[in-house]
């Protein structure tokens, strides 16, 4: 493995196998062996990638947040109108609660993680200010911070509800929420 | 301790000491011997009381969510007009936004169970049903689920948030939901 450490490859494995691990088994579950075990790298190189377990969850997590970004920016793509941005708020929505469940678990964890060590927020707050940029680009700044909150919660009530959630009900919320925007 | 067993708050330490310890280390983290500790009970009485792990946290988080119902009502109480309800749900974003860090802890730890494990949802199922049913006094089945994602998404993000979240801010968003409600 004398190699090794050049594979460009291995540090992308290291964070991948991180979220990997995060989803199975939560934040507090983690460790280096078990991360090295998973990645297939020797315990050894986790170091000279990663300073230690803080810069290893800021990193995976921020590639997590980028991930849920490149939703956002995929559903707003070609949006034009208002109307049509009430739309593909409500088709994102949709789509993330219908998603991967790894992605609604390491979502969560992430928040669990900022709630519990407030040195974390920084990473949920640069999550927030991306995803209310997008939404900027159709709503006023105030508006974006209900919209950004309705995703939220309605992402995550409708993939834990056991009730049907009818795209119409969410159309209505965010028509709701935006009919008078400035 | 051969008393113990009749120790009628001996049940209720347990449930107390499974919710701090999942606040502290994650649901990964619990386990019966850590549980006996913290709640200065014999590990031999754990099993006398629960049976199992799964009945221990769905008797926990049950508790828990009667917790957060209990907020939701006090803050409905007396409330008489749609309009005084906008200003509670308001009210009640800032309380459990402003509320113990663990109460925050604990709901995300119970959603990310949620998401990690569906025989699970139950739980979130009941506590979803538990506040619609107290919003569905004031507005109409479909306005009370979108204002209870609203609730859910402006709670965490208020919580989370590093940049001020006036009350005018919440009390904006819910006053648009429900405008046009039935």
């Amino acid at each position: 493995m004398a190699t090794g450490q050049a594979d460009p490859q291995r540090r992308e494995r290291i964070l991948a196998a991180t979220l990997d691990l995060i989803a199975d088994d939560g934040v507090p579950g983690v460790s280096h062996r078990k991360i090295a075990v998973r990645a297939k790298v020797p315990l050894g190189s986790m170091t000279y990638h990663f300073d230690g377990m803080d810069e290893l969850l800021r990193e995976a997590f921020t590639l997590f947040a980028s991930h849920i970004v490149a939703v956002f920016e995929r559903h707003l793509t070609g949006v034009e109108t208002v109307e049509q941005a009430r739309d593909a708020v409500t088709d994102l929505i949709h789509t993330l609660s219908e998603g991967p469940r790894r992605d609604l678990i390491l979502g969560q964890e992430l928040y669990t993680l900022a709630a519990r060590r407030p040195e974390y927020r920084e990473l949920t707050q640069a999550w927030m200010l991306r995803s209310r940029a997008l939404l900027e680009r159709y709503f006023d700044p105030e508006t974006a911070r209900q919209v950004d909150a309705l995703i939220e919660g309605m992402t995550l009530h409708r993939a834990l509800d056991h009730e049907p959630h009818p795209r119409a009900l969410t159309r209505e919320a965010v028509g709701r929420l935006t009919a008078d925007h400035r």
